[in-house]
This record gives C-alpha cells, structure tokens and sequence, in this order.
C-alpha cells in the first residue's frame, strides 16, 4: 500500500480546532492553518506551480513560510530547500544542480537573489498572485513521490541533494513517536531552521501527531528558557551548543515538569553537558540522524536518557542500524562505519550516479560515520568519517579531545581538526573559546592528563567564535581557516 | 519498502526491562518473554512447524496462548485463530478450508478435539517436543506476509478466513496510537478473546508500542473493576454488555484518572449506556472496525469522547471512510453502506474467488454495514447490514429499537431481529432480560411514544440470557431460536 490520505487536509478534518502553529503571540488552528493553505496553493497554481514541480524556497523561520512549504505539499511539488546562510554563487549551484522551475523566497533576500545566475524563474512571495480557482485538492499523498530535497553540507566535492519521499517523512514520524510517546498536551518547539531536516520534521509531525508547533524565528536562549519554564513547550529539538547557551541562561532554575523531551541531535554531545543537564533533570534524549535518515534514526529512550550517558540510544523500532568494519560486522566496542537500513532512509541523491552506488548497498545505507555498539546494544557515535584525524596510523576522533577540553573550567566551546604535519602525517590543533586566558601549558597538562599523548593537540588557538552552519553544528573543516 | 525489524526481537532489544505481560500475580518482562517465546519456536521447530506453515490454535486467554502465538511468528508460521466457543464441527470446518498442517490444543480441550474429522495433525501443548536447536532467528518480518488468518462470523454463508497481513497490523497499531497517544505508564487491559482481532491486536501493539498487557482468562466485572481502580490500567477493550456490566458491579465509585481510555467496539452502542459513563467521566471512545479492518477502522478523538456521544468517530489517520448508496457517495446524514480503504484492510478472504470479487473494489472493501456520516464528518454505524429487517418497504433498523428498550428501567438487556411476515415480509420481534416482569402493554406504550408504528416490535419475548458470541456481541440471528 504506497497512499495515504493528504496529511493537512486529514488532520484538519480529524481535529479542526486543535491548535497546529503558535508564532509569538499569534496561534493558529489545524482548520484555520488549512484554510490559509489551500488558499495560498491556489494562489501559487498561477504562477504556474503544478504536481511535479520543483520548487525551491528561500525564506526564514516564519508562518509564511509554514504556509508556503504546506501549500507545495497541496499542490504535489517538490519543494528545495535553501539553507539561508549559504552565499549566493552556493544557491545558485543547487538551484542548477536541481534544475528548480521556480525560487520562492522573502523580500529580505532580494538583493542576494538579483545576484544570482540562474534560469531559475524568482518569485518573491509577497508578490504572489492573488488569483483563486485552479487548485485540484490532492485526496491522497503517494509514500514513492518525493516530498522534499535537501543539499548536504558535503565535506568532500560538491554538495548533494538528499531526495525525501512522503513515506520516508511518515516512518521517520512512525519510529519516533513510538519512542516518545505522544500526549494530548504536547507542543514542539522548533528554533532550529526549516530548511534542515530538524526544523522540516517538526512541521510534519505537528500534521501527522496532530499537535502545535511553537515556531522561533531564531535560536535566543532568553526566550527558549522561558517557553520551557512556562509548562507549554513539551518536547524542544537542539543541538549542543544552543543547550550550553540555554544551560548558562537558566543558572539556578530548571525547567517546568511539563517539558518532557529535549531531542539533541547534531553529533557527540560532550559528557558535561550531558552530566549539567542530569543534575537539573533536564530529559535529554541524545539522537543521531541525517538529512539522508530523514531525521532521527537512532534515539533513547525514556528509561536511559540519564543512565546512558553519551550514547545516541539503540535504532528505532522500525529502522536498523550495524557497525561494518573491513567489510565485515564489528564486535561490540569495535568502532567501524555507521550503516543503516529502514523506510526512512532515502532513496537516493538527485542525479549522483557514482555516489548513490557507494552509499547504498542491498537496502543499507553507508552514512561515513564512525561509531560502535555497546555490549547492550546502544549506539556510541565517535565522529563523523570526514572529520577523523590519522596521526602516526593512529586514529583520533576530534570529538574526544573537544569533550576533554569541555571539562575544563575555562573553556567555553572547543573544536579540533587536523592539521597537515611532515612528521605525522596529521595533528590535532584545538580552537578554544575561553572565559579567561588560560595558558597552553595549563591546557597541555589537563590534556595529558585525560588523553593519549598523541591525541593531544599541538596548538591551542583561542578565538572568539567557532564556525557553525544553520543548525548550530560545529564545521570543523572551517577550523583551519583561523591558520591563514 | 516492506521489511521492518522482527517484532519482538526488536522490543525486547529496544526496551528489555519493560513488563511486557500481567497475569494474575505474574508478569514478564519483554526480556523474559523473548526468552520464553524463542524456546518455545526451537520446541515447535520440532514438530515441525516450518516457515509458512499453516498452524491453527485453539486455547484461553492465558500466558501460554500469548507465548505461543508470538513463537509462531518468530517461526514465521501463519497463525489460524480458532473461536473456542465454536463446536468440533464448526472447528473442522475451519481447519479443512485452510488446510491447516497443525492444530495446537490446550489440554482442557482434548475430548472435543478428539471428535474432529480433520487430517490436520494436532498437538496438545502440553506435550510438546523438548527438543531446541532447530530455530533460525528472523531478522526481518516481510510487511506482505500473511502473520494470521481469522475466520468471520458470516451471518450468511459459511464462515470466511480473513488474512491479516503483518502490514495491516502495523498500520493498525501506528493509526491507532495517533489517536490514543502513548504515554510510558501505558497498561492495556485484555479481556476479549485473543482469538479474536480486538484481543490479537492488543498482544501486538503491546510489542509495537513497548507497553504490558493485562491479560485475564475471562471477562469478570469485578475483577475488570479493581484493575481500572488501581491506577494500572490505562486503556481498556471492551464491548457494550461488558461495560454494563462493568457499571452494575461499579456502583456510585468511579474509575481511578489514570485510566484514560475505554475503547467501546462490537456494533452501535446504546445512548443510556454512553450516557451513564459520560456522567462519571468514564473516557469512553466509541470505535468501529472488524476482523477485515484489522482492528478499528474508526474511533473519536479524545476530545470528541463525551461530546460527539453515538458516533464511532472519524477514520483514524491513515484510513479512508466513504458512505455509498445506489453507486454514488451518499450526502451527510443519508445512509448508505460502508465503505473504506487503507494499509489495515486484509488483502482478502482465503480462497473465496466471488467474495473477494465482490467485497473489494479499487482498493475498497465494502464493509455491508450501514452508516451515515454527520455534517463534521463524524461516522454513525446504524446496523450490520446483514441485521437489517425490511418491512413493508421501510428499513427497520434493530439497533434503534434495542436503543429505545434499554432506556426503559426495567430492562436490562435487549435484542431485535426480524421475523418472517405474511403481510410485511418482516416484522421486528423483541427479546429482554428484564429486572422485573414488565408486561408487553407497557412496553409497547413505552416504544409507540418513541418510534415510527412500524418501527414498534409486534412481540416481546422474556429470555433468561441473550446469545453472545465469543467476544460478548449480541448474535442478532440467533434470536430465533427462542421462537421454536
């Protein structure tokens, strides 16, 4: 069976008065949410928009853009997203690489978008056509067609587009409630954009839950603290560096007992944060996914989310998940490549031949990243494959020396990567961002006092800022550019 | 995509240290029923019971039947579901058009098994092999695969088997917990047949959702009654008879507030009855599905629970409802026949050419119940259609005037059927347990003032008890049999 009845206009007419979006003081209704939706894809209909269309959006945390991405989703085409932070010669090579038929995006982007070389039709959307009469409402959604595409952030070449079907958005939604849970009252908070899977997900579970997205134009820990504090928000996404910010807002206070999840994906979270947030009974659910898993794949679950400290839980119980090392299973504790399997997964990149035929093999899918599995089953992801360090044939993963410095009184974030070096090959440098002026001395002596020797970094770099993409993750390729 | 990760084998792996079953005084984890549930596939391996094998099972609701059932899905055996309120005949029936290759009895029902003309080998479960070393663990369960086979009640005809696709029962659990929610102090209560769909599906979504089941031999008030007080059981099957029951037993106390959700299935219920509950705040959630459906097609939202009284509610939200009368889609309020469609709805019934034919169309299976839908969309199941009584042109539906009886105090419980007519075809005869002896005069005043002449039963017939079938619905049909 690959259809399923049209999300929106099902879960309107399931529970109409169900609050859908909440967006500062302004709320709107699942009945309501449709109306403006149904109108809005009309109105994009006579730009001309048609079922299998290519849509690409450039627009920010806003109910517009809620409205726009659903009213896609009504007419059947696909929508691109645009991460908002790129530069525009970026854009314009995904909106090539995809061949969009048409770029939606916000009058704030205007004069980026006038730079851009593309054939690409640009529509700002508060130009849209106020005509009305051409919809066909769609009764169904087929689970094959394609909802969405996302570019990855690519370490290696050129980035590419992640296809997600509506049934890879449904089983994401499926495997995650099942671990959840799922309550009358819950709300999601969702700061992280739309553009990236954690945003889009939340907008998708909100129709398929039948719950209410509170929307953030942006990530401020002021505020976050208190939609967490005011019992409304259940269930927030994060990553770690928006939680170290949180955590330093909050001081004293903890969170209302209403707030029951705080979903933190984007890579190994250090042991102290995770220990902070134990000690103030913050519910961290560590979790590991992708674009190309359509968010979560691997999560704790409720009774292990304080005693299971720095694992990403165990699969979903629709998806699965091995460790592969030298082509063959590795044994428990035996670090090797994440490879995954499940209807989540998505079928492929746009138009990337050679690397839909290395990432995908009988159903499982090589995701480049490193980890391995406890004696109990529980995922330990070490690092992502592109961001290892070889030094002297031995392995290091940035992740563990950043966790070491996170430790350390001083410091307040910390990113390491590796540096060319005649004699190593390679070597870890550390990039700090500290509350005082610690010496390098001081941190080389509370390294090697945690680490390896030659996992200890050669230089420690203080700097004001760490580089980070539009989900708030650390990129550290972007490191070395502090060298130059 | 249509593999998902074993079950089970996935649960206990998932969450190992969560109770999986209550009985009595014992439970078991989903560790210790993985445990179990493997040795006892290795023991049945022996007999053998292969891959694909056909294996019927006659046996109560105890821990053993739970076991069981599990150890021939990790087998990967289909499991034929015999109604053990049925005769030896009835059973043959059922065993030679399958083809069972093995029929496993428990102890308590060997004489009548030993009046089976069946080549189906049969095996007591007490006596099986002690052997092990013969299981392969399955990884994966194909979502196409046949995982049970049901055989309908048939009120014309003989009996149908229903085959119930592993799909059809993940849909049923992931459409059922978007309505109901789940929350980790989950318990369902289990008091219906596990021969039945409305007990099967709670052993299922027990290992879909990671929640125990309360299972108990057999429907007692008052024991149902202290385990809805304790605070343990959170959701509850049950049909009609058994909540009034339920509520007899009760008297002025109330359930305790953990207990959130009474899912009322087995046909139309009765308005005093709703209304009863809705005054104690007794969270009552009309539901309509059958064995086809796999389960509930149809229930109300929590927040419809104790205001949209008499309706089944809307179709959950991967399942499609419509109303047909005369080839085309009824208008609201107007009956018409059932029809609906989704990923729960069992491929078809096993080896019948002409029902299969008739009953689906286009992916819709026509239910031949009879409903309407309200102008919100809201579904009212007015009858079986099987049950319906024509007189003199007029359709009479039975559920209506049972409706209109148990409103009077002195009527306990009612049922209606039609009986031959030379004048009118069918006229509608009523048959009552009453609490006193109420005379025919007053009851006929009591219906005149209340339904169309034609509507008001020509004969009232004072019964000891009314037929039930195995999951405690009035059997209509056999109304009869008082008659002769």
């Amino acid at each position: 069976m690959s259809t399923m009845p049209n999300w929106l206009l099902k879960r309107a007419g399931l529970t109409p008065r169900r609050k859908a979006l909440v967006f500062g003081r302004k709320s709107w209704s699942f009945e309501e949410m449709l109306h403006i939706v149904l109108e809005t894809a009309d109105n994009l209909a006579f730009l001309p928009i048609f079922k299998g269309s290519r849509a690409a959006v450039l627009m920010s945390n806003r109910p517009e853009t809620v409205f726009i991405i659903h009213a896609l989703q009504q007419i059947g085409a696909e929508v691109v997203f645009l991460n908002s932070r790129l530069t525009p010669s970026e854009w314009a090579f995904q909106l090539n690489d995809c061949k969009a038929d048409i770029l939606l995006f916000e009058k704030s982007f205007e004069k980026s978008v006038q730079q851009l070389s593309v054939t690409t039709k640009t529509v700002c959307i508060n130009r849209l056509p106020k005509e009305t009469g051409q919809l066909k409402i769609r009764e169904e959604f087929n689970l094959d067609e394609v909802c969405s595409i996302m570019y990855t952030s690519g370490t290696t070449g050129k980035p590419k587009g992640v296809l997600q079907t509506y049934g890879n958005h449904w089983w994401s939604a499926a495997g995650s409630v099942l671990n959840l849970g799922l309550r009358e009252d819950d709300m999601w908070l969702c700061t992280v954009p739309l553009y990236h899977i954690s945003g889009f997900s939340i907008l998708l579970r909100s129709v398929i839950y039948g719950i209410p997205v509170m929307l953030m134009d942006k990530f401020d820990e002021k505020k976050v603290n208190d939609a967490l504090s005011s019992g409304k928000v259940t269930i927030m996404s994060a990553v770690s560096s928006m939680l170290n910010r949180m955590l330093s807002e909050l001081g004293d206070e903890t969170y209302h007992p209403n707030f029951r999840c705080l979903l933190l994906g984007g890579g190994p979270a250090p042991r102290p944060l995770l220990e902070s947030c134990k000690k103030k009974n913050i519910p961290v659910y560590q979790t590991y996914g992708m674009t190309e898993t359509v968010s979560q794949i691997v999560t704790l679950s409720p009774e292990d989310s304080l005693v299971k400290i720095g694992s990403a839980g165990k699969p979903l119980f629709p998806f699965q998940l091995k460790i592969m090392n030298e082509g063959r299973e590795a044994a428990p504790l035996e670090p090797g490549e994440i490879v995954v399997r499940g209807p989540n997964v998505t079928p492929g990149y746009l138009n990337r031949e050679t690397a839909n035929k290395t990432s995908f093999q009988d159903g499982w899918f090589s995701t480049g990243d490193i980890g391995y599995l406890d004696e109990d089953g529980y995922v330990f992801v070490l690092d992502r494959r592109s961001d290892l360090i070889i030094s002297g044939g031995e392995n290091i993963y940035p992740a563990e020396i950043e966790e070491v410095l996170l430790a350390h009184p001083s410091v307040i974030e910390a990113g390491v990567t590796g540096v060319a070096d005649e004699k190593w090959g390679q070597v870890p440098y550390a990039f700090i961002v500290s509350r005082d002026d610690i010496s390098e001395e001081r941190l080389v002596d509370f390294c090697r006092e945690r680490l390896a020797p030659y996992k200890v970094p050669k230089k420690f770099i203080h700097v004001g800022e760490l580089p980070k993409n539009g989900a708030n993750k650390l990129v550290r390729r972007e490191l070395v550019q502090f060298l130059k």
